[in-house]
């Protein structure tokens, strides 16, 4: 892979790994970023991780081929919109939000006149956030979708794939609409049990918790801002999951009797299996992955 | 802490830890165990965890002072039917169950004629099962609830506590109804909650999923036996768990619009600092805690 200028737009832990990851894995890149607050930038230079740092996003993707905005959810679809006017002829832009419709359709709609935008999620992160927290080898192992439409050129598409490769994850194809369908039951929704979870317990209840109560809870420590705007633009799907789950909720609650006991057995050995079965496969089949928080 | 002989009624993980950390904290206690198959006798044996194994529980119980019960929940009460009546005068039993209104209920009625009942419940563990995976620190710096109620005796409830101590343990005492009402909402909730996440996933989303919800999800790995044991017999608490959380997830999905966007911030963040606030009272407060599963 070779880019030769990287705009990373928004120096948190992704936007920092990122940098980081380049630094040891593209040779020649020079890295130019945008981040909010000049701490921000003075850190991400100490850390050698950018070459060049501007709190304005224009000023920071001149003359870049390949732009990554790395912002929160929220942020990404109006710096989208002040960037597409600036971007070089023929520079491809993406993203690293955990929501893909609405991105990518603000992404097809700014960048579309002068570059082109692809969506990406890369599937790695952790609770802790900021760039002192960046790693180069965050995305290791890591899978990273992207979110191709029919309005996506595919030349953009393999350049942004590559891109992913070359600082080691594995690409896996899907569109915006089946991204948040599914994430919305497999990341979105159980956040915000787990915040259900914490929320509905008496102080004194929590003072016995064990570390079961603490790993099932553990993501709901994770930054109210970033997940009331994942939430919020994936609302249908995660209300779609919410009535799923409380449908489960029901018919457990139905299983709950001394006469049903085999059934209910039934029932949780097959949730025991099943996630047995997922402990297994992800050992198998991602040796190395770098999960999502 | 001096115990001449000891008796082991069930010998999986708690069982055959208990009986470990014994032989490595109490001097010249000879430890009496009884399990239904032979080949978990025999593994016993050679683990140097017991002194004599016997597959009729009665004959484990003849001459102990101390009697611990460590089957799976629904096997608890019927084995103390079994042996109330050839108890040693004065010995005193406990368990070692995950829910205990109901086993205080029976340990008082079958033991109460010729010795004493005082129910436990060791808050340590793992989903690993049976003792193959028996540790002799198990214990170690855990919380361990007994639950007296006022037909205890007095003297067999600081015998017992005593003992948890010796195996490093912190007491606290706390009744059958508390235990039974805190625990349903902080552990045996969780647990079915866990199983619900796993249970309504499509097959295409497990594959999509992250360390999150893994870690999420862990607990519901877990024997479906013995969680249905606990459910049953907890359930009316458990049903009052579920009627809360459903509310709470139906106030989220209320809070699940644009111009909720603050509210739901709060509500967000309320969660992520009361789980934050747990992660530091748990390292604080329950140094080397191993905590319940």
């Amino acid at each position: 892979m070779h880019v030769q200028r990287l705009s990373i737009l928004g120096l948190g832990l992704l936007g920092g790994s990122i940098a980081l990851a380049v630094k040891n894995r593209i040779k020649d890149c020079k890295i130019i970023a945008y981040a909010h607050r000049r701490e921000t930038l003075n850190a991400a230079r100490e850390l050698g991780a950018i070459d060049e740092g501007y709190d304005q996003p224009q000023a920071a993707v001149r003359g870049a081929e390949l732009v990554i905005l790395c912002t929160p959810v929220s942020m990404i679809s109006p710096l989208l919109e002040q960037i597409g006017p600036v971007l070089e002829d023929g520079a491809v832009a993406t993203d690293v939000g955990s929501t893909k419709r609405s991105i990518v359709a603000a992404g097809e709609k700014a960048c579309s006149s002068r570059g082109h935008f692809v969506g990406s999620h890369p599937m790695a992160g952790s609770e802790k956030r900021g760039i002192r927290h960046a790693r180069a080898d965050l995305f290791e192992g890591a899978v990273c979708m992207t979110t191709p439409t029919e309005r996506t050129d595919p030349a953009a598409l393999g350049k942004v794939e590559k891109f992913w490769e070359t600082l080691g994850m594995r690409v896996r194809r899907i569109s915006p609409e089946d991204h948040d369908r599914l994430l919305a039951d497999v990341s979105h929704l159980p956040h915000a049990v787990a915040a259900a979870l914490v929320s509905m317990q008496d102080p004194e209840a929590l003072g016995l918790c064990g570390k079961g109560f603490l790993d099932m809870t553990r993501i709901a420590g994770g930054e109210a801002g970033l997940w009331r705007d994942i939430l919020l633009d994936n609302r249908d799907n995660v209300r779609m999951g919410i009535q799923k789950l409380i449908q489960m909720l029901g018919g457990l609650n139905g299983l709950l009797e001394p006469d049903r006991a085999d059934e209910l057995s039934r029932w949780l050995d097959a949730a025991a299996q099943q996630r047995q079965r997922l402990s297994s496969e992800v050992i198998s089949n991602r040796e190395g992955f770098t999960p999502s928080p």
